[in-house]
């Protein structure tokens, strides 16, 4: 397989090659380096690249998988000797993880986070951390400590974040899999505008600890990479399951699906081109069978004002508590700083009604699905495609909107509810820029939502590439 | 038996000649609302006294326990046919629940709360509504809109409150039980400052649907009466147990147990007469062959406020969501406004970290008891005995305190550790008031609580009477 074949192939195609004595683990995680050597400087993905480590741990696979004798073999699954990343908000023992911030530019954890010991013992090769906005605190990842990260599909537009790093790395061929966080859109956000698959888990089924919190209750640990089949493999080492919970039959079609669009909000700002590119991808899952609901959410226009209320208070407290905030503010990006502050001046009643909220939303998502007898709801993951850095605001349809405020917009009711959404690519804008399908599912829907995924993939191959080299 | 004797019997000596036919729940009952029309008016301890309904249910009560024939007889147990009060601010169907308010002034509920329906199982009667610092928020039940209530003991001072009205109802010998509400003291101050018992159960341990709420996170519902036994029967038919929890065997002497001293906060303040009464308890008590350990309780010197930051907000946004706050702000006495006003001031930050240092304090509780094999603590309910209503400061040696701050000093930590907690009468002081002796255990230790405070009482004997008439 010629070298970028082999970049963007799939993870079940390289377990295949690696069993197949095709390729090495040792092989392959020196051809990611070289390709991250080459193109790293281009794209600012990584913020630290663990070479050393990374060629320990696939030389540890590899004498492990590919022993001579039958009986030292040692087959640790479909993760065994793939190269990932993680974004540096999540703790690695021994390699440096900074938070993407100047306060914790030195800082070695002792430990590692919860993902990356199931990771590990999965066989995993980490490769290295990726680049992130600081303190995973915004969506441009325009990170003044360790420098922007630019979008592999061009150069001079923003990733989305805050796990910028990581979709960026994906996209361009650089890791597997990435392992990002997701507070409200952090993870869909970067995948959507980088044209890879990202899934933000439901509560409770990725465990957080080891990871720098940004806001403690609507924090989400997940996976991103450049397929669904991908994304599967990667959250299965780290996903949840309770006691008794079957893995759902998949679904082989499209056709049974019922696929609710919901009539409020999230079609309120869509700019055109997001809009036919969206539009298309419906017409694709109908000629497939899939049915189509339009569904009433009314609580979801609050989500918005309740989701700030929630992090930014939240936010704060964390960096209160570890003396860094006020007393080392001028070290925070101005945009954090910001938000730091607008955090201490949140009244608790407004915090407790946003709490209230939440609830209540949460409970009419899952009255939604339920009474309308829905698989998934089916909304665009950005109503924009990748901006420029500069591009602060943007029109659509005569009105000017916060960017900042329109890539969070489609993402925080998944958050807020705290049901899984998953975010797959549909498509290119006329600009060729990637636009991102997102599907919302109710509580323990990961495995469904996966499978839809999968589905429209078949029918929807993504195979153009950015162009880099 | 005489007609005040009979007032102040226990409800195991009413139940015993409502049984042997030598007095029948109709007779009581009338005796009872005599009792009520001759001495409510000198201490305004009742808000509505449901006569005719209460008539109708020792009606029903003894037509079920005293029937003639055998076969028609039904027995509900140890509360059938006592009459009992509720506080106003526990919903009635039929009888108007003003809550002390001027808001809720002519509202009857269209159901009961679920403790009154229990109650109303087990056959109690009800003989009606005490009274009630406004909205339970206040320890003095200096009502503006029903009238202050007067302490049986000293008709010049506060019965304490918020539940001042079914403390000195059952002081005056009014009823035989009584429920209150206590989210920072309610129950257990009125039980101290009036002479008789007060339990605050444990979190999630009597059901609050139906209860007007103050601090929805901090708020507890509870039983008083005048002895230890008579608590445990009223607590019985509202006790929500485990589903695997065993009624502990009762043990028969204060020998061998063993009680913690703490050496933080709870002594910092205390008068001299509560001091002097209090150590004459912990003398008989120790005579008596109970243990004492001086512990350490580090974060408890932090409940105040943190009682404060969780409590204000909550209040004020329930008032806010009811529609009464601001719009209706000048129906409200002057102190309740004033802490509705400091609730929307509250930020979200401060009320992260008073949770946070609730969750804490919480546990440190449970490590003091666990480790120092404590079966409770053992301080004082309040610093002071009843003050007189324009006592806003009092002096404590050399300093000045504020009477609210002082009543609900000590009783806070039970609310925030949400762990269950007795006061029982154990002296008077020098000028004849009563002094409370409280009692705080481990979560599910409410029957060890009750044991202990039983044993306490057969030591001490409070057979002291308030003279009324």
């Amino acid at each position: 397989m010629a070298d970028d074949k082999l970049a963007f192939a799939s993870i079940a195609e390289i377990g295949r090659l690696f069993r197949a004595r095709k390729l090495s683990p040792v092989e392959l995680t020196k051809l990611q380096l070289e390709r991250i050597e080459r193109l790293n400087p281009k794209l600012n993905a990584f913020i630290t690249v663990a070479a050393d480590g990374a060629l320990k741990e696939a030389a540890t696979a590899e004498s492990e998988l590919c022993a001579r004798r039958k009986g030292s073999r040692r087959d640790r699954g479909p993760l065994h000797g793939i190269p990932v990343s993680l974004k540096d908000n999540i703790y690695t023992k021994d390699i440096r993880t900074t938070g993407g911030s100047h306060v914790l530019r030195d800082f070695v954890p002792l430990h590692d986070a919860a993902v990356v010991s199931a990771l590990k013992k999965a066989g995993t090769v980490i490769l290295g951390k990726t680049n992130l906005h600081e303190f995973a605190y915004g969506v441009t990842t325009q990170n003044p400590h360790f420098g922007p990260v630019h979008n592999p599909w061009d150069l001079t537009r923003i990733p989305g974040g805050s796990s910028g790093g990581s979709a960026a790395a994906l996209a361009a061929g650089l890791c597997y899999g990435s392992i990002g966080t997701d507070t409200g859109g952090s993870i869909r956000i970067p995948a959507s505008l980088c044209g890879v698959v990202g899934l933000k888990p439901g509560l409770g089924r990725v465990r957080t600890e080891g990871v720098i919190p940004l806001s403690i209750t609507l924090d989400f640990v997940g996976p991103l990479a450049r397929t669904a089949g991908d994304v599967a493999l990667l959250l299965d080492p780290i996903f949840i399951r309770a006691k008794r919970e079957k893995k759902p039959s998949a679904s082989a079609k499209l056709r049974g699906l019922t696929l609710g669009i919901p009539k409020e909000f999230f079609f309120d700002v869509v700019n055109d081109d997001v809009e036919a590119v969206f539009e298309t991808a419906l017409r694709l899952l109908k000629k497939s069978g899939a049915k189509f609901k339009f569904v009433s959410l009314p609580g979801v226009g609050e989500t918005e004002m309740a989701g700030n209320h929630i992090a930014w208070p939240e936010a704060t407290l964390y960096h209160q508590q570890a003396g860094w905030f006020p007393a080392r503010a001028e070290e925070y990006s101005e945009d954090v700083r910001t938000r730091l502050e607008v955090g201490t001046r949140v009244t608790a009643i407004d915090y407790l009604r946003a709490r209230e909220l939440r609830e209540k939303f949460t409970a009419e998502f899952h009255a939604t699905l339920e009474h309308n007898g829905l698989d998934a709801l089916v909304v665009p993951t950005t109503p924009i495609a990748a901006p420029r850095p500069d591009e602060e605001s943007v029109l659509i349809k005569g009105v000017t909107h916060s960017t900042r405020a329109l890539l969070l917009r489609l993402n925080r009711p998944a958050n807020l509810a705290g049901v899984p959404s998953i975010s797959v690519p549909c498509g290119l804008t006329r600009e060729g820029l990637p636009v991102g399908l997102q599907f919302m599912a109710g509580w323990t829907d990961e495995p469904l939502l996966l499978n839809v995924a999968r589905l429209f993939e078949r029918e929807y191959s993504f195979s153009v590439r950015p162009q880099l080299d």
